[in-house]
């Protein structure tokens, strides 16, 4: 995709992707796996040749996140997030940038709702995203979230066994 | 509206709001009326009633704004927005909250494009909402950005008057 596929000369596509899973745990103990900057590591690293390092970890209102990944010894990718608005147990709310080398190619801002059906956990991510200059597209954004939320789910399955 | 007015429990209401305009300007003198703290206090000073005060601008990458408004001498609402990408001339993303009192009441990315048609400017305005627990709703965010972008144009004619 280039510029080119942009109609009027527009540079930034906007979409909003929903995924919306269901995990066999309390909303506490999803949250919690958001929350915590150990247990994302866990979910990106290898596994899908997709290595990250983060920088900088500050989950509260207001605090910056960076984060770096790509193919082994090559992070090329950059995420940069902020949180804006964060309930415990039942919301995280943030925003941020894509970075490929020196070149922004997206920007998005992203909701994690945890409603509690009982025992369990429906969890709604809703990303409202702005593709920047044809450099990112839709469909790696839904296949990435699709196989961290899968770890997720496998994680919090794992911590359940005896 | 109240979270009730949710389906399924959920506490927050996704909306993308599209505005389209044409300006009698160059984006470049577009961009600028953008990017000038002072023009934009203009812009938001009383003549409907609300006053503006700007705590905190810093228009770059990164850079962070905070500014409160409401009623005269009832400044209860605050914005905060960080700049996620700017291209001079061409587009600006910004994503940040807004805050009555000590509750957040929304969050939200938004993209100005600037197209050029010539010697006018064709502006799209996108902004990607969470309106948070009901207590702001689509319907303001539109009207007050439509009364915003309707200075705005009564400005860029001013500076080209004689």
């Amino acid at each position: 995709m280039t510029v080119n596929d942009f109609p009027g000369g527009r540079t930034v596509r906007h979409d909003t992707i929903v995924i919306e899973r269901r995990f066999d745990a309390t909303p506490a103990r999803v949250f919690a796996a958001w929350a915590d900057p150990a247990a994302r590591a866990r979910r990106s690293s290898p596994g899908t040749g997709r290595g990250i390092a983060a920088d900088q970890h500050d989950f509260r209102v207001g605090g910056r996140e960076v984060s770096r990944f790509g193919p082994a010894g090559e992070p090329v990718y950059r995420a940069e997030t902020t949180y804006l608005d964060i309930v415990p147990d039942r919301r995280i709310v943030m925003a941020g940038t894509m970075t490929e080398g020196e070149t922004r190619i997206s920007a998005s801002m992203a909701t994690v709702e945890l409603l509690t059906t009982g025992d369990d956990t429906r969890m709604i991510y809703t990303e409202q995203a702005a593709f920047l200059d044809g450099r990112d597209v839709l469909e790696n954004r839904v296949r990435g979230w699709g196989e961290n939320l899968d770890k997720l789910d496998a994680e919090l399955r794992r911590e359940c066994e005896p």
